[in-house]
């Protein structure tokens, strides 16, 4: 953060320059995944010295893990967490997910780094997103407990642990085997269990 | 392979060796995980030359997916896949998997990998692994639905995928973090949807 430095125009410059590096990661990311990508290699691609790269992101950890976050913020800019209900918000992630694997794949990748130790950043990242994301499902399946859509005597971190998982789990398998693998089919079947407000499994209307 | 090469006590020994190094790899990524495991870094810690590891495994990839290829053998020799249930299947699994985080690792790292076009060895052993697991499951499905236990409009391919992903994407999550997420009471609920033959949403009894 440059705040303080008296120079509130070369701030806002780098601002705006760091989100244009961004918005072309993002595209090359979705477009070739992230096989094999080096800071080097990225800034090659999209056009930047290696050193103007390096400037806005010191590694190769920091500028995957804010090229999904930037994507995500923008997804979710739009949507309600608690519209419909939990499976039902899975399904449209995955839905949008579908048509940019590359991003789908940077997701995978970040998970997996964040297992290793090498990658404080990257575990830091996940870690917090999935904490935020148990929470807001969590909330979410209280919600149709009050409602008395979904079971009282099942716990909502649980179910809420559950959805996430499916969800990730789903879209790796789906990578590999796209048409031995249906996500949204797959993932609906949770609605089962954890039906939505406009459920498709209602009978009684 | 070494076959016809008319020295099958080379041969014999050669087994033996390759068995004896992927023993000491197995103790070697459950104790410590995989993190930066090089060809080079295993040879150093299990105490052979990097020539003679190179000799059995031309690869860091190809020791990584021998090394879980091995401990999935070792674990899957005393299972019946259909017994119980499809859920208790996983369920069983990933308890054995909670005493060894670094296989776990193990198993998320290939999977990362699988998604990378760099990893052709890894991607075909996962997409091969990934087909059968998911045969096996749909079976057990299709059993509870012969017995009369599973819904019958359910269809075992789907629910098979979803089971796979809930088991991997939890133990992903309990890596990250131990103590906000417990695999087994997740997976369980998997149990109101796919009741196991022993199961324990009974009441009718």
């Amino acid at each position: 953060m440059a705040e303080g430095t008296g120079r509130p125009g070369a701030y806002r410059k780098g601002i705006a320059r760091r989100r244009q590096i961004l918005d072309h990661a993002i595209d090359l990311f979705a477009e070739r995944g992230v096989d094999g990508a080096s800071l080097r290699s990225v800034a090659d691609v999209i056009g930047v010295s290696h050193a103007a790269l390096r400037h806005y992101f010191s590694s190769r950890d920091e500028l995957l893990v804010e090229a999904y976050r930037e994507h995500e913020r923008r997804h979710s800019r739009s949507e309600d967490p608690a519209e419909g209900g939990p499976v039902a918000q899975m399904v449209r992630s995955a839905d949008s997910n579908r048509v940019v694997p590359g991003l789908v794949q940077l997701y995978a990748t970040l998970t997996a780094d964040a297992l290793q130790e090498r990658h404080p950043l990257t575990r830091e990242f996940v870690q917090a997103r999935f904490a935020r994301v148990r929470a807001e499902l969590a909330e979410a399946v209280a919600l149709g407990q009050r409602e008395g859509r979904i079971a009282a005597d099942l716990d909502p971190a649980d179910a809420a642990a559950l959805v996430v998982a499916a969800s990730d789990g789903l879209q790796v398998q789906w990578l590999l085997d796209p048409g031995g693998v249906d996500v949204r089919r797959s993932l609906e079947l949770l609605e089962r269990l954890l039906p939505s407000r406009a459920g498709r499994t209602g009978g009684d209307g």
